[in-house]
């Protein structure tokens, strides 16, 4: 007989079966690869597989911290997979980022071909806010209010937003404000909304909302910053994308802001300020505290 | 005082009043151009301008139909205007049809870059949802089922699924079958989500719903056998876009399988199929009758 009892077991022991829950909710969402348009179906497979899909996990330890059922995530978590999948087929576009490699392999206009990559994303987009209308474990006011909290942080005021901002900052030298202003946006908003589905899907607390966005906040500034980071630091083999980019680009970064060691420093502290959000929305708050040290201790 | 009521005076003349409507919803969904990133919304709202707006017109027209007051289909007005913005910018770009000239003007990617025509799609596909959730004259479920019929048109089984087709079937000689199949996904899927959207806002019976798609479906093909037919015989400042495209690709088209004027035929069969489904709708069908015979008398 185990001696925890499966509410307190580590997270980290139910990250496999996430996963699995995630690929099967994609899997079943995404129309079979056999079904005519074949391409461009196979296509939107192949920009789903691979990554760490942290912020599907951040979608389940935040909705573990609340005491939400999976069942209620789970659409959730597939469709900010889902959003962040179709942004980087169409950052990795020519006319974008021009990249060759994610997630260690051909991206998908190298793959396929450009006019597939750019309907591979729109497709995609489409699936994540279908995934949530599909599901039958939300009642219809929770959906809508998901669908609102995922459109303004995909959209102009979001995530594109941000990735207009970024393309208009090369060779510019930005001020840290407007670097976080700049990743707040392109970053920052789909992991924040990851912690404001699971609030949702819990319809919790105004004030349990708010610690959990602090939360979703820290950890998303902290993550850009160590992808600065490691974009400096770390080979094109271990990342699965085109390491130095930031450099050949001329960007700002925080690292060529404020030196590489204060940048570390700032992600350090970020965590740190994430697991006492944390420790604030409830009790079981290992689920976001485990999610805080992996993420930290990433190499990729 | 007047000799008609408001509900029998003819729709032509209520269609500048909707146009405002359609204007007005667009303009207070999407951010303000002076909003940081301005280009981008500059360039999102450049996108919107000009057009017919038939699509919204036929939510409207659908909706009188079934004696919908006008604020419960301006969302869905406003979302299939948007969808059709954005899947507009996104074949215009180089990697698709590469066109430089659409509703009389530079496409959008000409007046600003291909990068901006990226993510002006993106975020206009967003705003189409968005349009939908922040709608206060709906209920939830309706909300819902409305997101979920657009997202099913507008996806890779509908009208990002027949683009995909449709730049596949360059060089090839398609049959009629699977011409009249790539264009129910590329042009009639949205087509036919319009009277599907005014169903919904309606809460209509099956047989109601039943007859509006066979209105849609026979309007949609319609509308692409002219779009067709006008390719061939109508000059580029007319269309307002680059004429002669389909002979230039190489693609298959209802002209060139079936001649000029047995295409112009079955278009008007088509016609008056849709008109004798819109008499089954309601006895209120003067907007749909108006409407298929506008459509049909279109020069571009």
């Amino acid at each position: 007989m185990s001696l925890t009892s499966p509410e307190v077991s580590a997270f980290a022991d139910r990250v496999p079966a996430y996963l699995t829950r995630l690929e099967r909710t994609t899997d079943t969402l995404l129309p079979p690869a056999s079904i005519d348009p074949e391409r461009l179906h196979q296509a939107m497979r192949y920009a789903c597989e691979g990554g760490k899909h942290l912020r599907a996990l951040m979608v389940y330890a935040a909705g573990e911290a609340l005491g939400v059922k999976a069942e209620k995530l789970d659409a959730a978590a597939c469709a900010v997979e889902l959003i962040h999948a179709y942004s980087l087929v169409h950052d990795d576009l020519p006319a974008m980022d021009d990249d060759d490699l994610r997630r260690g392999r051909p991206t998908v206009h190298k793959a396929y071909d450009e006019a597939i990559g750019i309907l591979v994303g729109d497709a995609l987009q489409t699936s994540a806010f279908e995934a949530l209308v599909t599901t039958d474990a939300l009642d219809a006011e929770q959906k809508v209010r998901m669908i609102r909290a995922l459109a303004h942080a995909s959209g102009s005021l979001g995530m594109v937003g941000g990735q207009a901002v970024d393309m208009a900052s090369e060779n510019l030298t930005l001020t840290l404000a407007q670097l976080e202003s700049l990743h707040a946006r392109k970053t920052g908003a789909l992991i924040l909304v990851t912690c404001q589905l699971a609030g949702i899907a819990a319809n919790a607390s105004a004030a349990v909302q708010h610690a959990l966005e602090t939360y979703g906040k820290c950890i998303g500034l902290a993550f850009q910053i160590q992808d600065d980071v490691l974009d400096v630091t770390t080979d094109t083999a271990t990342l699965g994308k085109t390491a130095g980019k930031d450099v050949a680009q001329n960007k700002s970064t925080f690292p060529s802001l404020l030196g590489l060691d204060p940048a570390r420093q700032r992600a350090d502290a970020l965590f740190d300020e994430a697991r006492a959000a944390a420790r604030s929305v409830s009790g079981r708050a290992e689920p976001l505290l485990w999610l805080a040290d992996y993420i930290q201790q990433r190499d990729h």
